[in-house]
């Protein structure tokens, strides 16, 4: 799990005053490449060393409470289910210690020539090490 | 339910070579906007007439296959469920005929004050009108 | 030239009820692709069969009123400066036929390699059938 | 002057494999903005203390070379020119200490009324605080 701070800009916002639906994904791409980083195997080198890309097939979000500008959020994010074919991530925004925006990821490995392939080994074991239970079915 | 067209531009993609993950909601917006306009009820006047503003509160992308540069897209927006409280939006994003991407957004009506409030009846009656079934639990 | 329509969506604009800044240069990618499609050689086309790109080397914007929500605007690109090795379009934003934003991108053409190159002969006079004086300096 | 570390997602780039061309301009806003709150008086602060917004009314962009998916850029910006109808910003974003892009933006104070004012006494002293000398023109 890693939580990243983020400070909420003009451009994030809309004409609602709040920050535009859509760019909660941003948030959510930054919380996964720095739980990637952090622990050791970046998404740069799995597209790089491994050759593998990893699409997203599913994107959710539920909106509980808006982020404003120059709000100060954190990012949370974690692997909650791994299998041969994919791997899904959790997200929580945080404002003030206060969830405000929950969401997950599904991402399939897809080789150079486009094919959906299996997860090679090393790449599995590294996510597995980064596997907890998530927590938002509950919420 | 209606039908947009658009034309990707670079804009839109991310250096996988297609469409960046978020900007399908933005696709999506285009889509609700259209439905709502060519069936005599803008957003706009929602807001300005109505006193009402339409948050998201949950969103979801299916992503099957990508849209790349230059691709002309047909956007699908209908209303699949219709409650006092809330109203969902079903999209399916076209590429040549194919649907690549599916959707839905929920959102809630809120008033001046911020407070969740049922639909008037003249617009609850108005987005009834609209109601069609949704085909996307089958897909 | 080419005059192209765009209605402004929640997601063009920012918390201060305006499209964003940086959205405008969205538009004027929409409206040099157009002016380039609109007259039989496209953008994918330079790309892909002449094998050049076309990279922005320089941009500038004068924002003289805001567009809002759902405005209905005018994007008008045309080519004003054309030499072997840069290619200048102008920009102008309407709406309700008044200019509300100016601005030109200057582009060099690189080859696959990433080196500048010569505009190829036929591009380079496919261009020059498309040059008009640029009005931008009087304004 | 302030310098700001960003790194690059998949967000901010496109299909051509760089970072696209609007989107300096959002770490210009991150630039201006961090400037603004580490000298003691934030944007936030003179929209709400103030009363007054600051619109881009010029914006410009040189791209010397391009910016990738993860690169750690630092964003410098600094106050250049100041009147009492006009503030001029200046940008410099950094890619392991070389300059990669260059822009200015200039921004107008507007009061509640969306009318154009002076900067009042005590926000015009305070960036007169900042104010140093652009060497921009010479690059």
């Amino acid at each position: 799990m890693v939580k990243v701070p983020y400070r909420v800009i003009y451009g994030d916002t809309d004409c609602g005053g709040v920050v535009y639906y859509a760019h909660y994904l941003r948030l959510f791409e930054i919380g996964r490449t720095e739980l990637l980083r952090q622990n050791g195997l970046t998404y740069r080198q799995i597209e790089r060393e491994k050759g593998l890309i990893l699409p997203v097939v599913e994107s959710y979000v539920r909106y509980r409470s808006p982020a404003r500008y120059d709000d100060v959020l954190e990012i949370e994010a974690k692997i909650v289910a791994l299998h041969r074919f994919k791997v899904r991530f959790d997200y929580v925004i945080y404002r003030e210690e206060k969830p405000i925006v929950y969401g997950f990821t599904v991402h399939a490995p897809i080789n150079k020539e486009g094919r959906l392939v299996k997860f090679p080994d090393d790449v599995y074991h590294h996510l597995e090490g980064l596997l907890v239970s998530s927590d938002f079915e509950n919420q």
